[in-house]
């Protein structure tokens, strides 16, 4: 491989996607919009006659690139996950996770059997169309976070209740995503559906036996090497060895494996030294390379009115699945109707691993590839509107409590 | 690609390196050797039966991240250049580098001609000798300022003395690679030599205007954005950008352009934030992948009687090469025979440097592979001898120095 070939798309999709993702902060959107902005446009240069930017060389080397960076992004994910907010919060969590994960897959997966062929069909249309439900399962609370953070409101019951709750349902994603991942297995790999669940309960118990030892190992390098980039290292390497073993051993896809691996040293002392080194891998080249790929490889070509259709409905049942899921949960966790639809609207928003998400399905052939722009969309619509609808939510609220402030109050 | 197999190498390599590296610092051994050694090893592994650690797959994503590695080794090693030390030190550091890279170049040039077909030989067998020749060019002063800091004596004649020539002679050495190279060019790339100098002064030419642009452009962004995460984004972009170009426009290897990218910037305010960043991008995942595969790609079955001479001479060549040259140049320069001499062993120190100009060889089979090993035996002696003679050399000074401040002076 002229693997140089791949150094000029490398450096443009660094300069533009840093560039757009500026432009994105500036729009409050997320900056995974940004990214794939700047691989769409990328993308567009293979149309130019006689370039070689965009070769099979070059793709193949973005590829292989975009493929560790998904290991990353889901590694930083999973280092980001605090398990001691969900024991605070407890059932309600649970119970509005629950609803939040069931009915926007539920749903996606009804306008993907209107669509694709019906409820009646084999195995692989039934699984293609579940998938297409679990695409929509996982939250990404980073825009809710930081409405909410400058209202002043990420600290309360129902702040709480969103951050435990999206944390709690990209855990449970991802668990959806390998079992029906390996329900698809085809040819040689297909297995029972019992060795599924067989397979991912044991992966996840060997991940808490092996995490619960490096966790210790860990603690006791960094006591002897302390805040030496060992520590760092062998995270990623840890990183690396789950994400292989899910996927060689037990049949459960890498990304679920560097997501835990990520969780498993999340409850580290060291965290945020792993993850700030972790990070900066990142951000310097995984993680742009990753989401311009995805722009990059995306086919317009393929949308017919139908698919245009099927993507609409599909957004639709993403955004208004989360809200009548989550806050029906809310309801019935007797929280009150406006703080309900807080965690609702709270909840709808949606970045990168709903992508990782369909990445991984289209690398299976389980989904069509021609969503991409429609789950863009949606990341696009969702980080509009939770910040706007949040922020009217809020409005009365905030307001009661400026004028309360205008009275002088002892400080607390 | 099954991608997800190299995750398995890629853990094993962070791991073992790390504590070989770790295992190395104790002994005064550069980090290059823990993390080639850990390469050897692993390499081990490809000769037991029905393993699937080291397969074709997997060695071919080890040798994409490799070469993105050696990208960042070399700009690297450009943003540690430090132009100014150079300009301070002046006529002698200009000479003593030009012997120090003639003579080394010169002596491993008839090494490989005796063995490898005589002088009067076609251009390829010539250029091929001459290869062998440019191996030996590099200093890697790690080591030597490691020894010289230790005993209080880097800034000083002799310290100042060897920075420069070193960083004279990484630049010289890429340069005269980058030229040997580009005469080497077969079939289709066959270009006359002064086609190969025009183009490779072209590139330095383009190399200073761009990159004072850039310098320009990127004070600019350092003053609008200071801190921020754009300015090591935009240096990495500009190190591929310049290692695409040099490669792909110019004819001159992709190791040159990163080295000059990385030079480009070592004016830059900010450098020491960039290389930072950059430098955390290689010891946290490239670096040690790199040296790791040349360890695990050396085939130690091709090692003849022949070769074994061959590689001894050659080592001998490397090792004197540069104590002759340097040495005499000092001693031309009017420094004390003593002073000399210290200059001649502080210089004769190699490392990663000559190991990347190596691997280039190998890759453009310009060399035989096989010389790998004794490449590393010349860095493991190098890095032994040249404190312990220093140290030697040193003594009396220290030992004077240690009498005078028994009597008590006033403070400076």
């Amino acid at each position: 491989m002229e693997y140089y070939s791949v150094l000029l798309p490398l450096a443009i999709i660094l300069v533009l996607s840093k560039v757009l993702v500026k432009f994105c902060e500036r729009l409050n959107l997320p900056s995974v919009v940004g990214m794939l902005l700047a691989g769409i446009i990328i993308g567009f240069v293979k149309f130019i006659p006689g370039q070689d930017i965009i070769t099979a060389t070059s793709l193949e080397g973005l590829g292989f690139i975009a493929k560790i960076g998904v290991i990353f992004i889901m590694f930083n994910a999973g280092l980001g996950t605090d398990i001691k907010s969900i024991k605070s919060i407890g059932v309600p969590a649970i119970l509005i996770t629950a609803a939040g994960v069931i009915v926007p897959m539920g749903l996606g997966f009804v306008v993907a059997c209107l669509f694709n062929g019906g409820f009646g069909v084999p195995k692989e249309v039934l699984l293609s169309n579940l998938f297409y439900g679990v695409i929509l399962t996982a939250t990404s609370v980073s825009v809710t976070v930081a409405t909410l953070r400058e209202m002043g409101k990420l600290h309360g019951k129902v702040g709480d209740t969103i951050v435990a709750a999206a944390i709690l349902d990209d855990i449970i994603g991802v668990i959806v995503l390998s079992v029906v991942i390996g329900f698809s297995g085809t040819g040689a790999n297909a297995e029972a559906p019992s060795m599924v669940i067989l397979k991912t309960v044991l992966f996840f118990i060997a991940a808490i036996i092996v995490g619960y030892i490096c966790n210790k190992l860990f603690r006791a390098i960094e006591h002897k090497f302390p805040h030496h980039r060992l520590l760092p290292i062998l995270s990623v390497a840890l990183c690396f060895f789950f994400a292989y073993a899910s996927e060689a051993w037990f049949g459960v896809a890498d990304i679920t494996g560097a997501f835990v691996a990520g969780i498993v040293l999340s409850g580290n002392p060291e965290v945020n030294y792993i993850e700030r080194k972790s990070d900066i891998m990142g951000y310097m080249i995984f993680t742009p390379v990753f989401f311009a790929n995805i722009g990059i490889t995306t086919e317009f070509g393929g949308i017919s009115t139908e698919l245009i259709f099927f993507g609409v409905c599909f957004i639709v049942a993403g955004l208004i699945g989360k809200v009548i899921g989550c806050g029906t949960a809310a309801i019935a966790c007797k929280y009150g109707v406006r703080d309900s639809l807080k965690v609702g609207i709270g909840m709808m928003a949606r970045a990168e691993v709903a992508l990782v998400c369909a990445q991984k399905g289209a690398e299976f052939g389980m989904i069509n590839t021609s969503i991409m722009p429609f789950i863009v969309i949606l990341i696009v619509i969702s980080s509009f509107t939770t910040p706007i609808v949040l922020r009217k939510l809020y409005r009365k609220e905030l307001e009661k409590e400026k004028a309360a402030q205008a009275v002088p109050v002892e400080a607390k």
